[in-house]
């Protein structure tokens, strides 16, 4: 049932996201992929990360959204550079797209590049844009049926953040079996648990980013 | 930066849904399309519905999700027929999945046949699969910016769910701000406030499901 192109438009995103992979490499930029469904959290968590980290670390964002630039304001306003990109429908970023975006970022001049994608547990699995990991945050009230239902980007993903626990007593959601599925989709994923709503368990996550940092 | 053949496919795909449209019409067949972002609560609401509605109403559910069969096996112990769809990586339904999943209902012998569609707020709005409607649920853990990030999903709903109203008190979700972005994009979208939690608002559901089925 799958549309028979894919697999060519993948080939000619691979092609593009290795060219990426190579300049991030060669300007020691650590790139970060951010996914997740809609409303999870992506930009608190963020925000959050510039606010804690801009005073060491050179930040820049690039934001995808289908449309509005409501995001990327918010990035601006915590403090790091961003460009947003508006995929017009497209309900995943490529890396065509990110290249189109590139040359707003001066990635000399950078240490950290977050590429926050489109709010969307499917597609954006598919699609290597040259990071060197996906990170994708699952907000506890979407539910623990999610890691067996999207079963890939749980598996493409090196980190996952289990965000708004806060609510954790207010939603039928059981840590223990998320991490069980998790683990047997991925062994080698980090987990954290965090809320960007009390700040709970982001000092982990820093400290990820901050170990993740090339020198 | 679309993918050049999303036109055909949409053609090929339109012309499907007409055929399903004319066979349901000629059954006098309500056919809603439910469609979310992952965890937003399609499932929880249909065995809700299922429940209420199943002594006086003959219900059918096909079920659209990448992979498993957990939504259907929750769908069949509430009390209705369930047909299982697996999309194998797709982050959407199409007419042509739904084609082969009819034969698996008995359409003379049902009402109201419910589409549930992969939890995804973008792709599942471009597929016409030949329903009357289109309803669509939205968390208020998502958050109230989610209309003007996803507004095609919202243009083409015909009913807004807003659900699990009981995590109100703990979520930064402003009602008022929902509604008048979704009332801009789609005047006249009905909009109902439910928790399939502690069931406040269902009863509004279910009677615009009663008031549309045909005789």
């Amino acid at each position: 049932m799958k549309i028979p192109v894919v697999r060519d438009i993948l080939e000619v995103n691979d092609r593009i996201a290795n060219e990426h992979r190579e300049l991030f490499r060669k300007n020691n930029l650590l790139v970060l992929n951010l996914t997740s469904a809609p409303g999870a959290g992506k930009t608190a968590l963020l925000e959050h990360t510039i606010g804690h980290l801009k005073e060491t670390i050179r930040i820049g964002v690039i934001e995808g959204d289908i449309q509005s630039s409501a995001d990327a304001e918010r990035i601006l306003r915590a403090g790091a550079v961003a460009v947003q990109i508006n995929t017009d429908g497209a309900c995943h970023l490529d890396a065509n797209m990110i290249k189109a975006a590139l040359p707003a970022i001066n990635i000399e001049e950078t240490d950290l590049l977050f590429i926050e994608n489109v709010g969307n547990l499917v597609c954006p699995a598919e699609f290597d844009l040259g990071e060197n990991y996906k990170v994708m945050i699952l907000s506890v009230a979407e539910g623990d049926d999610k890691p067996e239902k999207y079963p890939l980007m749980f598996h493409e993903a090196s980190v996952l953040l289990i965000n708004k626990i806060d609510l954790l007593p207010y939603v039928n959601c059981d840590m223990n079996k998320i991490r069980e599925t998790v683990l047997k989709i991925n062994p080698n994923i980090a987990i954290f648990e965090i809320s960007c709503q009390t700040k709970e368990g982001l000092h982990n996550w820093f400290q990820w980013v901050s170990d993740h940092i090339k020198t």
